[in-house]
């Protein structure tokens, strides 16, 4: 087994999701509070979450799309970095102790190991807020109705039926309680309605047709799918190969035991063919 | 020392409070979602602590100041039922553990205690991201312009220079640390910004002018100084008084001691001479 079937792609586009990740951190450097006054902690522990990695696929997708559109880029790395704000604070709330007690978060301590829990909790919430601070300032877009058009969409797709709804689902569902198609509407929550997001916010600033916009969601729900595939596959392989050099062996742990994936429910095999690889 | 130089009015006004509150009751019952799904434990955590009871205060701001303006109650009450959401979500997460660690939130067993701190945790985002998702919906008013604008204003109240940072402050500072300065501007930053945006948001939908806005939160601020030196005051008199009725005793208790109030820095008598009784 290689890693070759189920990489991301060769140079070229390794190289163009290197390129854009560096716009979003520069936007996102730039965008974020400085740290200043007796709330600074809690701009350092945001700044510290969102800032120096991270592979940067959901503000690709913001790029990607809104460039089919020709939505300006000053614009679309506005809703890029207002994406991984809020991604951001999912992965620092999912990685608290009450949720899934990881230590180790883009290869450096987790925020409430780096600081605190308290502070990792006040960071996440006030990340999850600026997302949407972000979007809904005159210069994400001229056109008012466009601002709360990509708010209304952002917030449904992380509140109670996308990203938190599927959190909780994966909280509380036990490995084997899921059948193939509750595990595929637990990704679609947790992942897709993000992805749905970050395809259709170039059609929404473009103001473009509901029948793209549908168009874009749909597609993104099955990348999200594929997506997901070649992280479980990749986890897999690494554990598979022991590679040591993988900052997070926990999540790669989970690929093979303990938790529901979509190698567990349909195997290595049909996950690749299913996969985009 | 008696109760009442600082309730906070009599009939009419406890009259008119209580019938705010009912409204706002309805329609929190109604725009929340219902639970449904593999997701039902989280709505029904988001619903077991939004809904059932509450002062509504800040419902009320909203309210009231829409009148002002002459602005639908239908829409009103969508925004106030957006900032009580807000709230509940601060509520649920300062009672974790990791924060305030309280085990009784308005009369009953805090969230994490009745379901579990995963579930609060979740159920407090999101909260947070249904109260940008009640504002930026179409029903709340029919200019685009309008509904980013109330994003734009609750979502800065709410972050790193609003609400969050405020909790941050309040919780790293000993109590010995803040001066009146800072305390009030602790203060401002945890109560203030979101009183701020309860009264504005009836000049925002009105589409009314920049004075008026202005005026608002200038009010809103004074309002929500007096609004927590009532409460600290309050909070003496009963641990005063030895009022066991009050359920949520560690707040009362926290008015005479280990937490900085308007009462240690400026003494009784001056709070009350300062508050809006």
């Amino acid at each position: 087994m290689t890693n070759g079937p189920i990489s991301l792609g060769q140079d070229p586009f390794d190289a163009l999701l290197s390129e854009k990740a560096r716009a979003v951190e520069d936007a996102l450097d730039k965008l974020l509070p400085r740290p200043d006054g007796a709330e600074a902690r809690l701009i350092e522990a945001m700044r510290y979450a969102a800032l120096g990695s991270g592979k940067r696929i959901r503000a690709f997708l913001v790029l990607a799309a809104a460039e089919v559109f020709h939505v300006s880029s000053a614009a679309a790395l506005r809703v890029a970095a207002s994406v991984e704000c809020l991604h951001t604070y999912a992965l620092v709330h999912d990685d608290l102790p009450a949720i899934d007690d990881d230590d180790i978060r883009r290869g450096k301590p987790a925020l409430h190991l780096a600081f605190d829990e308290a502070t990792a909790l006040l960071a996440g919430d006030a990340l999850l807020a600026f997302a949407f601070e972000l979007l809904s300032a005159p210069e994400t877009h001229a056109d008012g109705f466009v601002r709360s058009e990509l708010v209304l969409e952002l917030a449904r797709a992380s509140g109670p039926r996308g990203l938190a709804g599927g959190q909780m689902i994966d909280v509380t569902a036990e490995p084997d309680d899921l059948n193939i198609g509750q595990f595929m509407r637990l990704q679609r929550l947790k992942v897709g309605t993000i992805f749905a997001f970050c395809c259709e916010a170039g059609a929404i600033m473009a103001r473009a047709s509901n029948y793209h916009r549908h168009a874009l969601q749909a597609f993104a729900h099955d990348m999200a799918m594929a997506y997901q595939m070649s992280d479980d596959l990749l986890a897999v392989t690494r554990v598979a190969a022991n590679d040591a050099s993988q900052p997070n062996m926990r999540a790669a742990r989970e690929g093979l035991s303990g938790r529901t994936t979509f190698l567990g429910l349909m195997g290595a095999d049909r996950a690749r063919d299913n996969s985009w690889a």
